[in-house]
């Protein structure tokens, strides 16, 4: 794909917004997946390892389907009790492992639900030592790719987890956080500093659009990091989560933005 | 496939031998795999949910890879603590999907050690609840079918399995126990009922050889029961497993069978 | 204790008011336990086999002591995925240890926080089975006393419950439901069936004071079964639960009666 | 306790054999806690979370009653996977309740068997840390404090759980491994390493009443580095451990000494 005009301005006139869902436990819900499916392109379904099951699964993928967003695989550590927020200490190998096994379960229950996987994105902690560590990172894109290496990969804009998505092959989706503060190093503010999360819908809207805009990651100190942006996190398990997500929505369809998920431009 | 002659001489002479396999957890080990993968040509292999994990899974399918022995998925109920055995109050909806669920797993984890699932056969108290009930052998049939709809369905003769399977127009392979009495009616005779299970090698083989000539099942009391007779099942979690295993496999192949999973003969 | 005048006069007086706490399960909030804790006199606290975790149990009797709240044991079949509500197949003997186990763990995590479990009350599928089947109530009251024989069974009035802690020797304080409807025969209305489920606080709140007042369970069809009132449960997990509480404690209250733990009365 | 000639000789004529027990898991056995249970005279139970169950926890606490044997509780990770050996990245709050959560449902179960807790020894990876960091021994000793205080705490001699035991005020018994290799620093020689761990039966007890009768740690360099030592521990689940064990217990014997559990001392 040549970095000409043409290829910048289709960038520019697409993105895809995605956020994880499919993470409620039998009686327990998290998150508001029903209104967040109306306002993504694409969903992060869990797979039942950190959160979800096969009915909160199934009834994700069927959701998702009527709704027209496209659906991931969103493997996590095995650990419902801490969310997936813990980090756990499971070798590459065994990560490989646990990445592939969920995956193939999100695709048999989307088949079920007539859907199909079109990407995979870690979550929680999984993801948080894949950004950082490129053997964690390499173990997840290798799952990936065994299972099936049409997968896109998911990968947060700057990391180890983009670097091993392209070094395995694997189409890379570059995401940015919509409600996160970035320091310059194009790495998060680590949470509780102060501006590593952002509450206000306008001001996470209107950062977020020029991110878009300019390509490139924009630091709390304002410094300005050139990447591709193909695809913007919003959160539906915060409080002022949907009226976030729509405050974004909303700011890039008024920019002129389609929103469209990544996987199916492909 | 026509019911003729040169059918059922293919069908007499090769039959298949398989065994549960992969139902370790972690430290806990369960049966003898590497015994058991030298003498089956089939391993229904579990899918984490009453036995086994990412890890003893892609190690089970990675040495049955290695043996030429054919795998498939052996879904179970979500319980590991009681091995699959208790009859979990699950509707057949939740079946399917948790069925379909692990299913998908067994996929992505065999593709990872570069081998195939051609069948499914559930495991334990789901399959005691499917031979009974049609509704749950029909969930069962149709997970199987919207996963991946060339699965062999692995049903024991006679039972709601058997008739789902057909129902679902899946390729059905029809199981006999190796070691297990049958009543007049062809069902299993409970256990701790005199003549449930067969402890002696010698006579469990002479009965299989027989059963498999004579294409019937054959009571406890004698009674023949015509049926197709495309795999042997023997356990490998038992004592003296081994060893039964090892009998039934001599007998066939000194009578003349061909010894051969049925997944391949498709 | 005789029943004469200043008995039923006490009786009259006080009364308990129940619900279940401490149900979340790490990042899994379920209900308001900071908001009923401020509304009720004895809390039935998870002990983490249905629900709750030891850190989510620990805040509860930290949190309950804080409010001068009793507490009990809340045991439930092991089963977060289903929130215990799925009727598991064990056998009497299997549940009275499972409860025993959950009980232990209870009384120590409220030593830690500087309470003490004074009560045991199943909960979900295992409190319906044991309403119905004396050998399931009979394992529940006896765990209850080999573990503390000090400890009140909190049983619903009219059931196995009731007569297997009084068969146990131990003391019991009978409960009835705020928001469910009942039969003639003295037990819950289906749910589903008209009149099952009440949801308008102040026809609740009504209902509960004229049944206290009266000492008698009144059913749906205006029939009055009489019976001692120790207790009235209220429930913390959906939706209105803490309006619901807040008008039958006022309406109590207002009608000059005492609300009061059981337990503390002995 | 004046280290006089009175309390060395008693020290010296009566010593504890522990080993860990009760941590099969449903249908999945570990080690031969038959076998072991004829032979030492402290038995750590395992409480749930890393392995056993209910019903295997009544029956060990039953089987080690009528032996005679002294009971621990054995608390460790939530893992049964990873059977307690994962270092799983608890705070120390967190594990000082997950200890007491153990503590408490193993004292109901020993209740319930006729039986009493009398010690705690932490397993696996939690005892590994807790060997090392000062906080996770602490927590585990304010845990061992806080359910009861009688408690004896069961430590690795010269480690940072000897020194917490002490300092919450705990009775502590100090043990040493008999198959393990120990550094001139006291510590256990890393497995792999070359004599971390001894097979030979009758070079482990040679060693084992060396060390008692010297009251020193004994490295593998021959360095004596001098304890108090209460107790040896000696594995069930690792293949020859049985013969290990009776092997160090004949030659304690023929020397003399009494085998005692430390509990029953106080």
């Amino acid at each position: 794909m040549r970095p000409g005009w043409a290829c910048i301005h289709a960038r520019m006139r697409s993105v895809d917004l995605n956020c994880d869902c499919g993470e409620s436990y039998g009686a327990y819900v998290m998150g508001d997946d029903a209104a967040m499916l109306e306002i993504v392109t694409s969903a992060n379904v869990a797979c039942g390892f950190h959160g979800g099951d096969p009915e909160v699964m199934a009834h994700t993928f069927a959701l998702a389907k009527e709704k027209g967003v496209a659906v991931g695989a969103h493997p996590g550590f095995p650990d419902v009790w801490g969310f997936g927020r813990r980090r756990l200490p499971f070798s590459a190998a065994e990560i490989e492992r646990l990445v592939a096994y969920q995956i193939g379960a999100a695709q048999a229950l989307a088949a079920y639900a007539g859907h199909r996987i079109t990407h995979v994105k870690p979550h929680g902690a999984l993801s948080n030592i894949a950004a950082e560590e490129a053997e964690i990172a390499r173990a997840i894109a290798r799952a990936t790719k065994i299972v099936d290496p049409q997968l896109v990969f998911l990968a947060i804009a700057g990391t180890q987890l983009e670097r091993a998505g392209a070094e395995a092959g694997l189409a890379v989706a570059r995401e940015i956080f919509a409600d996160r503060g970035y320091g310059e190093d194009g790495q998060l503010l680590p949470r509780g500093q102060d501006g590593a999360v952002l509450h206000d819908p306008r001001v996470i809207a209107a950062r977020v659009l020029k991110m878009v805009e300019e390509s490139a990651v924009i630091s709390a100190s304002g410094k300005r990091l050139p990447t591709q942006i193909d695809s913007i996190c919003v959160h539906g398990d915060t409080p002022g989560a949907v009226a976030i997500a729509i405050a974004v929505r909303k700011e890039l369809v008024a920019a002129g933005l389609a929103l469209r998920a990544f996987a199916k431009a492909r």
